[in-house]
């Protein structure tokens, strides 16, 4: 089956509105979604780029436009107290999660994302996030926030998003055609619709 | 009469792409377009941005997204061979159509905008800027790259478009509400249909 990549950070509110979305966009053209987590720390060393939400001028808006966003496609959102987040708990759940129930990333991934973006809870807490999964099903997700081999999977995981030249969240690939952001979204159904433009 | 206000560089691609679209939108809600050229090197240095034309992985990432959002939106496009350029001598001779013909701003901002973005000439010199503005209809275009005013103008214009948070090309005003990039144009139509959401 073929699938739309979506890589994401847990502490990006453009991601988390996306992840909302990016099921039935994929269902439409019968494709899966692979998910991926990223840690966008390691990202934005590889493109020099300043952590937005504290950029002067940039960082307000960006905010506005978030909660703007959310409005306007009718998604809940409210941003949470503390902002931006580490996101390396969840996202060491997200791949236990793959690897064990490969079928079910997607509820596990808008749990997650709804606690941090609709229930201010702080999932950067390991033992947060994993009562989080847990209350989703997901029973062992505590362990998976210390397992060795998942820190190193998603380490490579990571790098490897760096080199296939992700730089920001959401990131979306269609086959080899990259998309960033929500607002790319109609672009990515009429390259579905058509084979691309 | 209400208006949009509509702030860009002359270097920036959605600028450019926004320019050919904010016409009509104002025009189907009654409103007239304030054309505010701004210089994004003075914009970067108040907000701790790096230039993204050179930035790694998202440098590339926005040419290739450029050129399909142009397609996406049916509006001819091609990435100039000098990229970015300085955009004050175009930013001033704008400043000066303002100033002696204010009912023609939105042309003379589309013919130095389709010199570059089509025609890949170099608006940065002040002689070929002046020529474009020339064959639009603006004779005295080339004293205005040099005339002491204008540059004052124009600098205390950055500086007031900074002091109103603008950070990035093409960013856009209705009354108070700011909003970045072509892709929030979707979001303006409906805020002008309702009145805020």
């Amino acid at each position: 089956m073929k699938s739309i990549d979506f890589y994401f950070d847990y502490s990006s509110p453009f991601g988390y509105l996306a992840a909302t979305r990016v099921g039935a966009l994929a269902a439409r053209h019968g494709r899966a979604v692979n998910w991926y987590p990223i840690l966008l720390g390691a990202v934005f060393k590889a493109t020099g780029s300043p952590v937005v939400a504290t950029m002067p001028l940039k960082g307000e808006y960006t905010a506005h436009d978030a909660l703007r966003s959310a409005r306007f496609h009718g998604i809940p959102l409210k941003l949470p107290s503390k902002f931006p987040i580490a996101g390396q708990a969840p996202a060491r759940i997200t791949c236990w999660v793959r690897n064990h129930a490969p079928g079910r990333v997607e509820a596990a991934v808008l749990a997650l994302y709804r606690a941090y973006f609709l229930d201010d809870q702080d999932i950067s807490s390991p033992e947060v996030a994993a009562r989080v999964a847990g209350q989703a099903g997901f029973d062992a997700a505590l362990a998976a926030t210390q397992d060795e081999a998942i820190k190193a999977q998603l380490k490579t995981e990571v790098e490897a998003a760096i080199a296939r030249k992700v730089f920001g969240s959401p990131m979306m690939f269609i086959d080899a055609e990259p998309f960033w952001g929500l607002d790319r979204m109609d672009q990515m159904e009429r390259w579905l619709q058509t084979g691309g433009f």
